[in-house]
């Protein structure tokens, strides 16, 4: 095949073909340096200069306030979740020296296998009891699965936590918080202690840059792997409030766990992301995504986008429209804009649905082998026009082979 | 400027050009899946089949043996300086769960600033005692310098550590043990106790896949990240011996420090790598420069080649011909073949050589900012080629330069 086809995969996920474009000039000569980008030392002034206009692009968009540092890093969301554990606990040591000896708490939202397997993490890594503050499944038509957000009244948060867990979008599960603060299914910052740092970390994996953050000044720590919106696997940012960029030296002797240095946000802040190499060539990529991106009018531009291409494909899993052949997985109001998930009913259905998909140039539309079923990820580089086709052809498909014309 | 130039940096470094024209078809198009290398599924199976070609590209050029797994991780030579200590004292636990209590000892040879930096993360992530096993510096013309590689009987190993470590090429400080046995500089594999499973980890970041690498199989682990030789920064390659990968978690109930669980070399092996995300694109230029390595005659190849261009500039650095404008840092023998170190005597006479370098296409021939003075680094992307048209400029610049022919 010499074409390309519409990527609709969970991550490493699209990248927008101008980026790609500009992307391969870079590899032979980076800004005129005649060293390419995958060859130029991450000390030289012009990868200085290209890393903090990165860092720009990223604060202006979202508009992330003075209080925070933008940190890049290596490892994806899973070395994150141990970095975070280590990390808060190191700070909850130094600010609560007197508690020495004791375990401290750390509360974890689970909504889906990403938060799960965090909290997982969390209880691994020991030296703490790991409080489950609210727990989707128990809300959840079948009490297994992850397919709603709980609503305000099943959370129970610690009365100082040391860590405060929950992931924005759950990419296996299709569930994701509201942006709408009055919706039901919103992240209940409300309930938090109010006038205080709180600790509260939020895995942003794969809704980083796809719409503005809600309470993002309240937040500890945002994290997102680069490898969905904004460039290739290999690079995770990092958005730190400054009072969790902490001494875990010292907090090691106080009794915390030691922190491997390059886990350590201070070594990363102190250093300004460049303790050790980056992965230049991957930072490169996201800027350029990231620098198109404002071009286009910035993540609120895409928030827009983004919105009515998820409505699109929400729209024909109606049960009006999808005519007993589809079954939306996820509970209404909770169901993400980025990953869509949902199961084709009837014998070798699904088998055809992707195939026939597949020969449209549509791929990777295969749900995770946990779950099954289909899922459509529509990530930025997803134009509207790219899902209107997708939506054209489930329509499609829905006429082909709803029950009713059904020839046996 | 719009041709590319002669890049001589430490690393990131130069990229052979035909892999950076195939890498950019593949940014666009992945092998005809119509998808490109750094949006495609780490799960995919044409993914999965180029890593393991990747893996077999290593084996058979360094001729790893089936009692060593290949592994691939993020996070850099630095990540490895704590997950060397972590995994290796986690093994020490469970050989030795009746030491319980004890601090291991951990054997650091110190040879330049990288293995420094390794021995100062061991010391820092406790739990441990950290014998310096030998110190270059102690050996050196000033006491201070990291000049040379000790004299065998420089070495003091002690009875049953959990870890050896040692660097087997100091990239800043251009020092590198021979590849020759009976060479004085030869790292000293006849003191290690014979007929165990020795608990011996080699830094190979800047030397691997340059020559091959002698008593391979004796190692427990060696570690290099791509950066130099085979690729972009952001991928780690571990050769790791089959009785290093340990449960952690039985060895934290013992008491070892909890292991992250992107660090542990179990769960990189258990999932073959794949355990989150890796750096498809990196992985795949990395592939692209190792296929490359095997087609030009593999390692041994790349051996001969990179003999001969180290001995070229060494040559110039000769007392006789370098009159005196330049002044080699490194003890003879004890020379890396990658990193050239070397100062240019006079006054303004470095800014000068780097100035007229740089005038006729060659680049980042500045020494790293903690010793200055130059640093030629010759890795494998270097063509034989290039370095004569670099030692013909020293030797130009030399004549240009001898103080006999400087004119009041
Ligand atoms: C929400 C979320 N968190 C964490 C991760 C783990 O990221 P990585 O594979 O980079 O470790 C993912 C990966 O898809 C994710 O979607
Ligand atoms: C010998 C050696 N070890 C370790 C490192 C650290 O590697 P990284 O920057 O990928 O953490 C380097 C980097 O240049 C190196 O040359």
């Amino acid at each position: 095949m010499d074409h390309r086809v519409i990527n609709f995969g969970a991550g490493p996920s699209a990248l927008p073909e101008p980026v790609l474009e500009e992307a391969m000039k870079g590899l032979l000569n980076f800004q005129g340096t005649g060293i390419g980008i995958a060859e130029i030392s991450h000390r030289s002034k012009e990868f200085g200069a290209f890393l903090s206009n990165v860092e720009s692009l990223i604060r202006s968009q979202l508009g992330v306030p003075s209080t925070h540092s933008i940190l890049f890093t290596q490892g994806g969301g899973s070395a994150q979740f141990s970095a975070v554990v280590l990390n808060f606990l190191a700070r909850h040591r130094l600010l609560h020296p007197e508690l020495s000896g004791e375990d401290p708490v750390l509360d974890y939202v689970v909504t889906g296998s990403w938060s799960k397997k965090a909290a997982e993490e969390a209880k691994r890594l020991g030296g703490s009891k790991v409080n489950i503050a609210a727990d989707a499944r128990k809300h959840s038509q079948d009490q297994k699965s992850f397919d709603n957000i709980p609503p305000h009244d099943a959370y129970t948060f610690s009365a100082d936590p040391a860590l405060i867990y929950y992931c924005e979008n759950e990419t296996v599960d299709g569930v994701q918080y509201s942006n709408n603060e009055s919706a039901p299914s919103s992240f209940p910052f409300h309930l938090l202690k109010q006038g205080s740092l709180l600790p509260l970390v939020a895995d942003y994996s794969s809704s980083f840059m796809s719409r503005p953050i809600p309470h993002l000044a309240d937040h500890a720590l945002i994290f997102a792997g680069a490898q969905k919106n904004i460039g290739p696997a290999g690079l995770t940012v990092l958005i730190v409030r400054q009072d969790c960029i902490v001494d875990v030296d010292a907090a090691a002797k106080l009794g915390a766990i030691p922190v491997p240095l390059t886990m350590s946000y201070k070594t990363l802040a102190d250093s300004k992301s460049l303790y050790n190499t980056p992965p230049v060539l991957t930072i490169f990529i996201s800027g350029l995504v990231l620098q198109r991106m404002k071009d286009q009018g910035g993540v609120e531009y895409y928030a827009e986008v983004n919105r009515r291409k998820a409505e699109k494909v929400y729209e024909v899993l109606k049960t009006g429209k999808s005519k007993g052949v589809l079954h939306g997985k996820v509970k209404e109001g909770s169901g993400s804009w980025t990953n869509i998930v949902f199961d084709v009913l009837g014998d070798g259905l699904e088998a055809k649905f992707l195939a026939e998909a597949e020969k449209l140039g549509m791929k990777s539309l295969k749900g995770h082998r946990s779950i099954g079923g289909i899922r459509v990820s529509l990530y930025n580089a997803i134009t509207e026009e790219q899902t209107d086709k997708l939506v054209a052809y489930i329509f499609d498909f829905v006429e082909q082979n709803a029950p009713q014309s059904v020839q046996y």
